[in-house]
């Protein structure tokens, strides 16, 4: 399993008149905390886009227990908790300042190859990466 | 069974570098989706908001079959499909000009009391409101 | 000058912690302002991007006298003042329900050729079509 | 004169199908710099607005020179260059990691007391902290 976490700051716009985060943009939390648990791996999601290799979502599904308010530090800790065949599977759950769990989401993505649009098997050098976590 | 349809049609900040509909902005498109469907059925959800009575999100679920893209004019049909008590569920499915089916959510909504940020059972006017179509 | 309208409703995710539009999502309903003003003069702003011709916008002003909150049914009114040339400006007003002036934008974009990425002149048959309003 | 620097790195969601950061999004990119400006100078725009004083925005004016793309971690310098009386300016500048300028904004916003509504003068507490730089 791999494991990694990030800190993200909430915005003022990403509040709503609840004064809560708005549920949509979770969204963009649990992908920024994909993408750089991706880095952390090695992997530059960019440059395996510009490579011709893209991951669009597949699945999302979230499970909120407590809202998130403006300038919260939060942090998100995300899992992979399986090597990817033709999808990955990201495990996130978001915890504020005072550790309380806010809310767990999951998210499932494809590799496609962005010339035939198909989906195809994760790149051997990103298995190569992993494969010391499992 | 209620059943309501509304028009969405995709703004051009709402797609990202792949050129698709980013996967978290569907989360607005289904709150249009909800409030209208509301509205159908005789309820304003700002009035409900303004008397007291909020409905943050519990889960949310969707599974993205096809991506929509800039200036799409989608169909958004929502359906609740069981009386509601504490918590009330929307399914929704969107839809393409061409009738495809491009993804399908599914959300919970709980009834909180703002004053005791307690849950509490769906209003007495709003369950009025819905009987006929159960 | 060519004058056109939209109707757009406040959504639940634009608003903020103060209960206002956050002031950055004006921009959005200023775009769509703009795409269905084309529409309106019978160019459809994807087919001239599908074409080769895109339009990043170069200035954007808005002064803010009085919020737009949810829910709020919302007039924009965007006029084309002056014939194109390499740049089109166009001047937005946003009134709530009540007929009151919330804000007034004004935003130039360039006319620029995909594949040489330079700026060029709007295109013919976009300035045949705007002819008779001037 | 006060000035601060923020870094932000661009996210998948705040990119448009052009491939460039939507220009509406810099609104967002402006605020975040803007609350770590105040947080240098010892202020927190949380606590302000919860003591009772917000700061909506008045003036929003871009120049975009050059586009962000995705990934890329953009400086944001921040100046304040008069001491604030109703209303306090910020100048922003955007750079990538080439160290070009990308575009510059200014962003007027007013201090207002909640709960009469009306413009109010810099609370003092503010103005001591701003005092050494001017």
């Amino acid at each position: 399993m791999f494991v990694s976490e990030v800190k993200i700051r909430v915005r003022y716009g990403e509040t709503d008149r609840m004064g809560y985060v708005y549920y949509g943009n979770y969204a963009e939390y649990f992908e920024v905390a994909r993408v750089e648990a991706l880095r952390e791996l090695g992997m530059n999601y960019k440059d395996m886009e510009d490579s011709g290799i893209m991951l669009p979502v597949y699945t999302f599904n979230v499970k909120y227990m407590k809202p998130a308010f403006y300038d919260d530090m939060l942090t998100v800790k995300t899992s992979i908790k399986k090597i990817p065949m033709t999808r990955i599977a990201f495990s996130h759950e978001i915890y504020n300042e005072k550790g309380e769990l806010l809310n767990t989401g999951e998210v499932t993505l494809v590799f496609i190859d962005i010339k035939t649009n198909k989906p195809i098997s994760a790149p051997e050098n990103f298995l190569e990466k992993m494969k010391k976590y499992f």
